[in-house]
C-alpha cells in the first residue's frame, strides 16, 4: 500500500474536494486551514434549517461532537442520515466519548448510522465500545493507541466502518486489516484540536473516492508525517501549529517517502 | 484618490474605534486579532438580550452570515436594523451566498436593509444578484472577481451600498464608480477566514466616517498590501496567517505606497 | 511568596489537571492551547445535558462571559453553581462587563455565587461595582489596572474571591492582601483573548490546590513573563500569539526567576 499513498494525496490536490464540517468551535479555525493546506475546500455550517441542502453539495461530511449540545447534536443526526442516503462518505470524531452519558447516548445514536470512518483517540475508541473501564480524562486519552486495537477491531465489524486510533503510533483498522502510521511527534498532544484537523482531513481523502482504507491511511500518514517534520524545527506548541499547515502545503512526494514508516 | 489612503489608516490607529461583530465561529479569532492589527477594536456578541445596546455603543456593525443559524440570523436583522436606525455604517459579507436556500433567504433580508458596504468573492456577489448561474462551490469562488462587476454595480444601484468584490484583483463599486486593487497573494486563499477579517477591518474603517468609497478602498489595499508582503516572507499559509497580523500592524506609509497598485 | 511559584508551576506541569471551560467562541482555540501549553488538560463543553457531569471530572471550572446568550449564560450559573456543591474552586472572567446592562445582570447573578477568583481588566472590575461611572469600551479597557484596586478589595471583601486585576501592571487582592506582577508587554494588548487565556491558566493552578492568592499569583506571573519574553522576539502581534504559546511550554526556573518583578 505504501507505494499508493502519494497518488492519494495528490488527487486531493488536484480534485479539492468540498468537505462539509459539522464540528466544534475550539477546532474550526485550524480545522477550516488544515483542510485547505491539503488543497481541499472546507464548509463549516450547523443550520437546520441548511443541513440536507448543504450536505448535497459536499463531496464529504465530518460529525465531530466536540462542543455538542440538544441543537448541534440534531444538526448532527440529520448530516451523517443525509450523507447515508445520498452515499457520501462520511467521518464520526468521537471527542470526549466516555466523559459523560450525555456525549455517550449521542455517540451511540451517530455509530447506528454507520460512519465511513471513525477516529478518535484509544480513550474515545474504547468507551464507543464501552470496553475502557477507566474513567476518561476530558477530551485527552488516557491509554496508548495500540491498547484500543481490539476495541477498534469491532467498531469496524459492528458498523462497517474504517476506525482510526491516533496515538504514539497511530493503527488504522478495516474489517481483519491493520496498518499501523509510526510517524508524528508527542509535541502534537500539546496543540489543541489537532485530531479534530485529522479527522476533517480524513473527510477531504474520502471524498475522492477509492479504498477507504488506503485514503484514510494516506490522509493519516500525511497529517503525521507533516506533523513531525514541523515539530522538528520548532521552540513549542505554538509555533508548531503554523509550521504543521505550512508543511501539510508545500510537502513533496520526495519529503513523504523519506520519512514514512507504516507496517 | 491613491495619496489619501494612508489618511485613512492613520485616522484608524489614532480613533481606534469599537466594531461590533456578528460574525462565523470559524473566522472569530482571526478576525478580531485582524480588526486589533489596524489599531480598532473588535467587540463579537450575537446574543438578542443585548444586540441593540451593544450596536449603540459602537462605531460600525459587521454582519457576517458564515455559520448562522436561526438564532443568529435573527441577530444579524436586528443589529442591521438597528445601525440603520442610528445612521451607523454597517458591512454585509454573504459567505456562501448561493450554496443553500437558506443562505439566499437570510441575504435577500439583509440586503433589503441596505448595507453600507457589502463584501464578498465574486460567487457570493453573483449569487445576491442570481447571476450567477453555476453552483457556488460552498464558500470558495469559481468565478474571478472581474467577472462580477456588473453583478456588484447593479447591487450598488439597488441598495445604495459600495459593493467590493474579492479575488486576485480586489474590485470596489460605488454607483458609476469602480477602483481596482491590483494587491494580493494567491496564498492568501489557502488561508480560511480573510475575507471575514477584510469585512471586518473595512468596519472599522467606516467606522471612523468620510467618503464610504475611499475608507473601503483604503481598508482593501492596506489587506492587500500586507498579504502580499507577508507571502513573501513565509513557507506556507500556517506562517502568513501569523505574518500577515504583524504587517497590519507595522506597515509604514512608505512600505505603503512602495506596494499599492491601484487604479 | 515570590520564591514559592516556581513550586505551583512545576505542579501544574506534573498534576495536568482537567479544568472546564465555559468560555467564549473567539477565544476557545488559543484559550486550549494557553492551558495545554502550561501542561494543564482543557475541556470544552456548554450542553445544559452533560454540564454537571463534565464539572464533576474535573478539577475546576472557568466561566468566562463574553459571547454570552440566554443559553449560555444558562449553563455558566449551573457550571458555577456545582462547582460550589463539589467545593471546587471556580474563575469568573466578566468579560465586557459595564458595556450592556444584559452582561451586568448576568454578571451579578455569577457574582452571588461567589468566585473562587474574579480576573477582569479594570474596566472591568470596576463595573462589577458600579463604580465605574464611565462608559466602558467594549472589552478593552479605558482604565489602569491600579485605579481599580479599591474595587478589587470591595469585591474580595464581599464575595470573598481573590481578584486579579489585568493591565500594565496586575493586581493581585485577597482581602486585605494585595500583590503586583510588573511583568508583561503593551503588544500583549494587540492579541484578542489573552485575558481569556489567562483566566483560564488561572484555572489550572487553582485547580491543583494550594493557596489560592499564591496559585494566582503564579499563573498571572507566568503568563505575564511569558509574554513579555515572547513579545522581544517578534514583530507583531501575530507572531506574539504563537511565540506566547511556546514559551509558556518551554518556560524555565531559571528563565522565570530572572524576570519576575513582583511586589
Amino acid at each position: 500500500m505504501k507505494d499508493k499513498l502519494w497518488d492519494h494525496i495528490a488527487r486531493v490536490r488536484a480534485l479539492s474536494p468540498l468537505v462539509h464540517n459539522v464540528t466544534n468551535f475550539v477546532a474550526m479555525n485550524n480545522t477550516a486551514n488544515a483542510v485547505l493546506a491539503v488543497g481541499a475546500s472546507p464548509v463549516m455550517s450547523h443550520a437546520r434549517s441548511e443541513v440536507e441542502a448543504m450536505v448535497g453539495i459536499c463531496g464529504a461530511v465530518v460529525v465531530n461532537i466536540g462542543t455538542l449540545d440538544e441543537y448541534w447534536a440534531g444538526t448532527m443526526l440529520r448530516a451523517a442520515g443525509e450523507a447515508g442516503r445520498l452515499g457520501r462518505p462520511w467521518v464520526f470524531d468521537p471527542v470526549g466519548a466516555g466523559a459523560t452519558p450525555y456525549r455517550d447516548g449521542v455517540s451511540a445514536e451517530l455509530l447506528a448510522l454507520r460512519p465511513t470512518v471513525i477516529r478518535g483517540n484509544a480513550s474515545e475508541i474504547m468507551a464507543l465500545t464501552r470496553t475502557n473501564t477507566t474513567v476518561t480524562k476530558g477530551v485527552d486519552s488516557t491509554a496508548a493507541s495500540t491498547e484500543a486495537t481490539e476495541a477498534a477491531r469491532r467498531l469496524s465489524r459492528d458498523f462497517g466502518s474504517v476506525v482510526c486510533v491516533s496515538g504514539g503510533t497511530d493503527v488504522i483498522v478495516a474489517g481483519e486489516l491493520t496498518v499501523s502510521v509510526h510517524n508524528g511527534s508527542t509535541l502534537m498532544t500539546r496543540v489543541t484540536g489537532l485530531g479534530c484537523s485529522a479527522s476533517a482531513v480524513i473527510g477531504a481523502f474520502v471524498a475522492t473516492g477509492g479504498d477507504t482504507l488506503e485514503t484514510v491511511t494516506a490522509a493519516t500518514a500525511l497529517f503525521a508525517v507533516c506533523g513531525e517534520i514541523a515539530a522538528e524545527g520548532v521552540s513549542g506548541p505554538g509555533s508548531l501549529q503554523a509550521g504543521l499547515l505550512d508543511k501539510l502545503h508545500n510537502i513533496t512526494a520526495t519529503e513523504f517517502a523519506d520519512r514514512l514508516r507504516i507496517a
